[in-house]
């Protein structure tokens, strides 16, 4: 496996590049456009080839929907079923898997932040995009439901197992990675809070993360 | 592969549980008196065979040295050469692999906490004992050399891939992993700061932790 995060530090934006290091096949996750030359980079040194250019949620479809590594030749634009990507070529439902070499990335559908938010499990991590932050609830958008962020939290996300390695859309305090155990323990928005309590609170604060001091 | 963190709340001590799922081959790495009987249940539930117990490090040739799991048949206790351990089977120079089943897991010297400190290094993971903790350095202790903990930390642990997964011997705070891109960027204990000053700040200290605030 080759396995890289890799950080825009001007949008504290995560992408992820995951590979299967025997058959050089690649996907990259929410690949942006500030970092697509560093990708490339990356995939040109390792000699690696890229299937799938991933995305956890498209927010319009706009410019940076699907940027340069969308376009490359044999990558395959792929996003969840319900995500707004007009340039999508695969759409993704629930429990399906993108395979690539001998490696398997399932699909969970984990609306909230948006409509359309998945997540994406491979081996013991989980790329969960914007429907959460470490120690943190995801931002809020225009399209933003607080309740279905609260279920794909607590009841999709928060029931993997213990040791499963979150890596989140954005961390905007210099975190790289949780566990679900720590997050379950520590994450200070969902914990103890009742879905109706937690909406509560992401109404009183329109348009602003609900983070741990 | 098989993982588990295991937490013993009263000492915020954590011990790792390692195995290759299709031989059902195990270690654990710094087990403890008060979760023996926890990982013995996990060995039994996952019907795996343990083989090794490792230590990162041992501070005397006390009762806690080798506990319960050290003991079992067919375990074999093993420690770093420099380790003051009298119960020990094996002892493991630095660049050395430990098998188990399929899975192999190299030493790394790292004496800082203790002259005969090791790590442990496992696909992408490193098991860095008491050398160094999420965002601060290991605990000073009696026997501990601030020198030797910065060159340890500096030169061996942060010279490690960014995306290494950082699993220490023990978290106060609630964290459970942090990566080597993190703690470069983020570890205040040692950000900054020459050998000389890292060992006059932990002189200024006696006997306590220099963490980040």
């Amino acid at each position: 496996m080759l396995f890289r995060q890799i950080l825009d530090p001007g949008t504290a934006s995560l992408s992820y590049l995951l590979a299967d290091a025997s058959t050089a096949d690649a996907v990259v996750i929410d690949p942006l456009p500030a970092t697509a030359l560093l990708v490339r980079s990356i995939l040109q040194e390792q000699s690696l080839n890229l299937r799938y250019a991933l995305r956890t949620h498209v927010h319009a479809p706009d410019r940076i929907e699907c940027g340069a590594l969308c376009k490359l030749p044999g990558v395959c634009y792929a996003v969840g079923e319900f995500a707004v990507a007009t340039a999508a070529q695969r759409r993704l439902a629930d429990g399906e898997d993108v395979l690539f070499g001998g490696e398997r990335l399932r699909v969970m559908t984990t609306p909230g932040h948006t409509p359309g938010c998945v997540s994406f499990l491979w081996r013991d991590r989980v790329f969960c995009g914007d429907v959460m932050e470490i120690s943190g609830c995801g931002q809020a958008v225009d399209e933003t439901d607080f309740g279905q962020m609260y279920d794909s939290v607590m009841h999709r996300i928060f029931a993997l197992p213990d040791e499963t390695l979150l890596f989140p859309g954005h961390d905007y305090r210099g975190r790289t990675v949780s566990t679900i155990a720590e997050e379950r323990r520590m994450n200070t928005a969902f914990l103890g809070r009742s879905r109706e309590a937690f909406v509560t609170a992401m109404q009183a604060w329109p348009g602003r993360r609900l983070n741990a001091a």
